[in-house]
């Protein structure tokens, strides 16, 4: 593995955490909190210099991430964990570096992401929630899983998702591979797990939107299947909130050497 | 049952659920910003007059509530769900009623519990955690799960507690009796889970210092049964932070008819 570039700067890998609660998304913006803007702060203080990262998925304001992996140059030669500890010293506490690893000069974060990897968590319970705010959606009415879960089936494969896409939605192509689309619950949090090979914006909260609709009994199961055939956004249901989604990974070749996705998220846990 | 006092007012009780990051505590403080000053407010807005709870455990300033059990008095006549969705949509974001319930006129949330339950979630891991900031305590070094399970169970019991409460604390006694101390990991959370008659201030916090220091190796197993023997606080490992603190329930008998203790709590979940 080729690890310094000609110009004898370094590639390196780092897994990302965050809270996305405070940040205006993922993405640097002139005005705005965001976390990109945390993190390149933190790095250029462990680096002495100005360090520009790229990202595997630039997530929505409220979003949060377990593993948003990045990767950047830096001319200095740092050994990993000084970008974790040196890293995490410098960032705010909602945000952390789990891990960081040289990694090849030809490594791209977003180009060579096989597949994301999305949870969405919501709290289904006539009672909103309060200890969970801003870390799970909420709908207060009963769903029926089952519906849920046989509905999911039919986004799997390749599949037009223009449907599901937000206006705003710069993505050049609205055709994507949906590998997993699974639904299970636990106790009064329902889990859904969304794996392919990228996503549109807002495309998992449309989709959650979509399924609860189905689940509590106002659209039929059929209905995903006719709005992914209309490709009409205005067809589909409201977008649900930031709050109950976490971006849980990305998945690269093998050869790259990336660490695998978290398998941790928080969640409701029965004591 | 008699739900109605010789001046006609009504004694309801309600289970509140709140995030304690923002708030200075439980108990209502002249400057502070306290759980029981907003659920005050909440309630005196459904009843239209000043509404004075009483709670059956105060927590301290960070500290989280699943079940806290309140009580107090209404002359005018509510259902119960009007103090659920009216008291919600008073309330700040981070804090709910759970339920509400007529109760005998003689209940009282305080002296009436049998026993509170608490949790502490540890977040063991040498990376800080940065989605479940404020949510739980961090110790980066590994533990010996069963060394601390071993000296937690020397805690059972009817002990004087003197050596685990605060400087300031206010209670007459500090015999009490443990009903319950395990501990157990799920993947990088370390969830120890304490049940007694009552608590002292700090009670949690210190024991969770004292089994940390036992499971990185700098106190033996049987410092435990040392400390819990010397009565003094001065030997006593340092307090633990109050953001992985969790009253989980409180106990009542049977005949009061309250609501059991929340059986879900926010931790690191497996995906």
């Amino acid at each position: 593995m080729k690890v310094t570039n000609a110009n004898g700067s370094q590639r390196i890998a780092l897994g990302i955490e965050y809270d996305g609660t405070a940040f205006h998304g993922w993405q640097s913006q002139p005005h705005g909190q965001t976390v990109q803007d945390v993190v390149e702060q933190a790095l250029s203080q462990v680096a002495g210099q100005a360090i520009r990262v790229h990202c595997a998925g630039r997530t929505d304001s409220g979003v949060h991430a377990l593993n948003q992996v990045v990767h950047f140059d830096c001319p200095v030669a740092r050994p990993p964990h000084a970008w974790v500890r040196g890293g995490n010293a410098h960032l705010p506490p909602t945000v952390c570096v789990r891990w960081a690893q040289p990694v090849a000069d030809d490594f791209h974060a977003r180009f060579d992401a096989r597949s994301r990897h999305y949870c969405y968590l919501l709290h289904n319970h006539p009672v909103r929630p309060a200890l969970l705010h801003g870390r799970v959606g909420w709908h207060h009415r009963p769903l029926s899983l089952e519906h849920m879960q046989t509905a999911a089936r039919m986004l799997l494969g390749e599949h037009d998702f223009s449907a599901f896409r937000a206006a705003e939605c710069q993505a050049k192509s609205a055709v994507k591979i949906m590998h997993q689309a699974d639904i299970r619950q636990h106790e009064e949090l329902i889990i859904f797990e969304f794996r392919a090979n990228a996503f549109l914006q807002h495309m998992v909260r449309n989709l959650v939107g979509a399924l609860v609709a189905i689940g509590n009994g106002r659209a039929p199961v059929t209905s995903i299947a006719e709005l992914l055939a209309s490709r009409d956004r205005c067809q589909a249901a409201p977008t649900f909130s930031a709050a109950g989604l976490y971006l849980v990974g990305v998945d690269y070749a093998a050869h790259w050497n990336i660490p695998p996705a978290a398998r941790i998220m928080p969640a409701l846990f029965t004591i």
